[in-house]
């Protein structure tokens, strides 16, 4: 048993809702899962009485399978992620990143300051060797299941070299964290035909065409353009893109839900007999509303780092964080650095890219 | 009566389902409407008995305010946009532009190829003055009406001298065509914050600025940065970014909406009892979808040309070149590219932008 629990590293201090949030989510953990141990890096006086609160009204609870760690700093929401990074050596964040970078099946995660998580995990876990910039992946919902969107909102902006290795990652990712699926990809364009798209996405389809030819992507992988009206049609497993269009494509797709939602609301109290059908139809909108539900996804995982780092939304709640945590802890279980970083080799291999960034 | 009448010059073979589509939504405005006269450019022995059909269906269609003006040749959806419009001189979308560019309070229509649509504007219509690229203007649904969102694929790599002159532009068609309304605008951004986006977003914003501290703007008129998940929230009439974007942003949207109502079938299929639910909400469900709906909004002007241009989606149904038709017909009612020429020659004086290209 021991020899396959998984350890997750969570930033107690980091979330609008933090610290409690957290260590709610932590307790939902430890009430259902044996092989997950939670260690709370933050506030120990804070932390230790909103434990207890938690343990004692959860029977269930495997209280030895959460641990605090003490540390007294935290980064706040609106501090320069660089600048708090450097300068705030023992913020949770950063003192959670080391001891997740430092440990064998051990995965980071944080609802605080994201930028701050990036430039911590850039630090101290390191991105894996020859990748430039480590991505955000978003997980989106579609008929199918999901698929990943990366970067979306790490990186604004992005060279080609930077879009073929999201695909190459990301791809990598899906395959290792969904054993048995393709990790199919392609590169979000404004059209279907290759003469689309801008010279960022030309360039970057261009290559990625080189990589599959030369065997780099399992056969039938790398599918090329995906337009965004096909996004939904679950056809690839992963899509790439720059992080200020993958920012936006999630953001509005995000708004548009609350949006419909709310006139959904006001329309229902707004007639009788909608309500009463609504009292029958709740069970379908409550069905489809949990598969684009952050809350029910709990966290994405940073891709392209020596290490399993995970961030959750700001808003996140004890639900949200811990599926977060099981999503964190599942990452830990695999190989992946070491599956990427071999990708990333051949990639490299076959077709050297023309510029690289060096740390 | 004969004095306020605005022609509408249908492209009546552009289009999926052209022509009968493009016949069938002229009659149903002629039904409706005493002030629109419609004229469907293109071959008359397919026109005349699907237009005689129609008016027998429907007895209280205005016969006399529908014309057909004859033209054999038509440009495909997968023709090359220049060069159809370059190679085929008479083809319905061609006659069509020239004639509306010709005539006093009238506008053109198509459901066709929008890239031809937009060649045969800019060669037809010409430009306004000082304006260097026209934009499509797609009309998004918000929890308070509608906004304008602008490039919507026209454009798809831009400078920020582009998205300054679709702020103005597009500022200024929200004014002209909803008296009243402010027309405030702002730049589609990853985040509120000056410091956000990319170089173009950045230049775009400065620009911007200025232009509203001279009172190019009416006062409070440029709102900065909007962020994608705050696009619904209706704080602002239109909102302004590159063709790539926008083209993502909206096709996304489009797709969510659609694979929604596509799970909620299938779910509601699955389910007696949300099936007795659904019969009750559909009135809600059908009321929001009205408000999403692209057939209910018909068509997109083209902002920016020397006349009254708008395009439809080629999966237009009659309803939607209907409404189109009404959409094209209020601006043609209007002084539009006059008050357009005033605002972008006084930005010009007020703040020259450094580059500029010629025709």
């Amino acid at each position: 048993m021991e020899s396959r629990l998984a350890t997750v590293y969570l930033d107690a201090m980091g979330g609008d809702h933090a610290p409690k949030v957290n260590v709610k989510g932590a307790v939902l953990v430890a009430e259902e899962r044996a092989d997950i141990h939670v260690v709370l890096v933050g506030d120990e006086a804070k932390l230790r009485p909103l434990l207890e609160t938690e343990l004692q009204k959860s029977r269930k609870s495997r209280r030895e399978l959460i641990s605090i760690h003490h540390t007294a700093e935290f980064i706040e929401m609106d501090d320069h992620p660089a600048q708090a990074v450097r300068q705030k050596k023992d913020a949770s964040l950063n003192v959670a990143m080391r001891l997740a970078a430092q440990n064998e099946r051990s995965a980071f995660l944080s609802a605080g300051n994201s930028g701050a998580a990036l430039a911590s995990a850039i630090m101290y876990m390191k991105r894996i060797e020859g990748v430039e910039r480590p991505a955000i992946a978003a997980p989106l919902p579609t008929t199918r299941g999901f698929l990943l969107l990366l970067d979306a909102g790490a990186n604004t902006q992005c060279k080609p070299s930077h879009l073929v290795q999201f695909a190459l990652l990301g791809s990598g990712y899906y395959r290792v964290l969904f054993p048995g699926s393709q990790g199919s990809v392609g590169v979000l364009s404004n059209g279907a035909e290759d003469t689309k798209g801008t010279d960022l996405t030309r360039a970057a389809n261009e290559q990625l065409k080189i990589l599959q030819e030369k065997n780099i992507f399992p056969p039938d992988t790398y599918r090329g353009y995906v337009e965004g009206g096909r996004l939904f049609h679950g056809n690839v497993d992963v899509v790439v893109c720059d992080g200020f269009t993958g920012n936006l494509v999630l953001k509005s797709l995000e708004g548009l839900s609350k949006a419909v939602i709310d006139m959904l609301k006001k329309e229902i109290k707004s007639d009788w007999l909608a309500m009463i059908g609504a009292f029958f139809a709740m069970r379908v909108l409550k069905s489809l509303r949990k598969r684009t539900d952050y809350a029910e996804v709990g966290s994405a995982p940073l891709i392209g780092v020596n290490g399993h780092a995970f961030i959750s939304h700001g808003r996140s709640n004890p639900r949200a964080i811990k599926n977060g945590i099981l999503r964190a802890a599942e990452s830990a279980k695999t190989d992946l650095p070491n599956v990427l970083r071999k990708i990333i080799q051949e990639a490299e291999l076959a077709a050297p890219t023309e510029k690289k960034e060096e740390a």
